[in-house]
């Protein structure tokens, strides 16, 4: 790894020489930053690496700098909670602009860092370097996944559950898009998500996910890996989906224009309008790093209120796997609902 | 990890899922690419990560897309051989311009892969993002190191080495920016360097090197990381350093001229300034991945000849390690050469 070649990247250098980032001596650590590389021990290591670019995955009028590296080490952070492993620590590599290199630069690190140490893992380097274009910071994180959940356990007759609500970073987004400025708790939803770490072990210790993901692109389509991988059919009730903050019926009333605005189709009356454009939020609106995990049918039930207690997070069941293949998100009705080409502003 | 959420990447994303890269039961690999995380295992896991933004690191018109990604891995690479680490996987993360999706991605991990296999590693997983801006390729190398050969062992009395030659990366690039057609072997230097892995493991297995760093921003600055790391003044002298391909005299008749250009101090006549120009490359250029290593008196001398017969590359002693601080390249005088800010491409 490299930390930038030149004296202009000093104060970024300076986040991986600290007292609290250098890590040597930290759990799992054996070489902290400032050598070739980091050196970590464990029986199995699980490796991820999450792209954030400017303009793409954010928008710097939307977000703090500190929020931008705080949410991108959450995102890599959640691939961790998804496979049940123990955050150790992160590398973060960082393309900054003209100008970026003392102040946005620093503070990025600093949500980094925060984000890292809220996990319970340590920076362990990464690379910094100018760029003529956007702001580019791509994560690695790193942790001990000794028994590791894949996307391949699931069987028909499982039970499909989440951990907290859905939408709600969607819905930040979908305000700033229509310019309005999100609640303040759709806001936090999208600027500062919380890697579920904590309740990924706490589920695995007690074997109860068959099959798990982190829902980053929405539960529709992560629901579909764990699908391709188990070769099962996940089937969601779109009306148990748990809403998040920013997709109460008030806070939607403009759903309805902007959905049609946007090109979506089978939008009927304006109500209604409303709620498919809350449930397309919910299921494929994307950015929530809660957990969707597949279970033997009683057996979340059965540590649902504990888990409820000791986090403060609701558990949710929304849905089922069957024999067959693909995800499908059903409405009240009990037909699927079109999700296809809905994240249109990702494409801004 | 993602692979891009969108079907303009299922090309790239295709190199995850074909049977060389599907790196489940691969040495080291428990898990492989296409869940959450890779998981790999170790008693010591080094981890690195390396960063390349079109129009800093290279130009598109200097390199096929194939060797943006052979050489941006090599990089990444060449920081596992540093350690003597073993490598086992990549990851890459992908910034990709409009347009670059169909064929331009594709081959950019052909090359990552090609340069992964060469190393014997797999790969392991990435992201795959659109973006506004350049090109970025951001490679994350995992190995197993069980004794990493860190910075931090060099001692006074030490003799400095480094394998094969320098500065032939840098040439390449001074004739590019110079308008010229670089030297093939030059050329090659740049586009395809050769990361020093078994060479590294082998130094390593002997307990050769007390301290060892790759080359990659020049012998200069990267001997300087040995001397901060160990607490010793390392002294290079600069007419034992071994000159790469385009540095022989009559490849650099222009160099005088351009160093003059570029305000480069202490020039004295034409042949000198070439001459001076010739040290800074193979000094200060950087980009040569190779390996720069301590190593007490007497040992390099007694496994250098196998060395040379078993990988057809040179050792060669370059400096001594002494008392003090700091770093120092001495042209045949005996006069430290003036190399502060000699890399001023890297800034356009």
């Amino acid at each position: 790894m490299r930390l930038g070649s030149g004296a202009e990247f000093d104060l970024i250098r300076r986040f991986l020489a600290t007292p609290a980032a250098a890590a040597d001596g930290a759990p799992g650590v054996r070489v902290g930053p400032g050598d070739d590389c980091a050196v970590i021990t464990g029986d199995g290591i699980a490796l991820t690496v999450d792209m954030a670019v400017e303009d793409v995955h954010f928008r710097r009028s939307w977000l703090e700098p500190r929020e931008i590296g705080y949410r991108a080490a959450a995102g890599a952070l959640s691939d961790l909670a998804a496979m049940a492993a123990r955050p150790v620590g992160i590398l973060a590599s960082l393309a900054l602009g003209p100008g970026d290199e003392d102040e946005l630069g620093p503070a990025v690190m600093e949500g980094v860092a925060a984000a890292a140490s809220d996990a319970g893992a340590v920076l362990l380097g990464g690379d910094v370097t100018r760029s003529p274009g956007p702001l580019v910071l791509d994560i690695v994180a790193a942790g001990q996944a000794a028994r590791p959940v894949l996307r391949s356990g699931a069987r028909p007759g499982d039970e499909l559950w989440v951990t907290g609500t859905l939408g709600g970073a969607a819905a930040a987004v979908a305000a700033w898009i229509d310019g309005r400025e999100p609640e303040p708790a759709a806001r936090t939803a999208f600027a500062r998500p919380t890697p579920r770490i904590r309740e990924a072990l706490w589920l695995a210790e007690r074997e109860v996910p068959t099959a798990m993901v982190d829902l980053s692109d929405g539960v529709a389509g992560d629901a579909g890996h764990i699908a391709a991988a188990s070769d099962v059919r996940v089937v969601i009730h779109g009306p148990a989906l748990p809403l998040g903050p920013g997709l109460a019926p008030g806070a939607t009333a403009n759903a309805g224009a902007r959905s049609a605005a946007g090109g979506v189709t089978g939008a009927g009356s304006a109500s209604s309008a409303a709620s498919l454009e809350v449930l397309r939020l919910a299921a494929a609106g994307g950015e929530d790093y809660e957990l969707c995990f597949s279970a033997s049918p009683g057996s979340v039930a059965a540590v649902a209120a504990e888990f409820e207690v000791v986090f403060g997070v609701p558990l949710t069941r929304v849905g089922r796997v069957e024999p067959g293949s693909g995800a499908v998100v059903l409405d009240a009705t009990g037909s699927a609902v079109e999700l296809e080409g809905f994240q249109h502003w990702r494409a801004r």
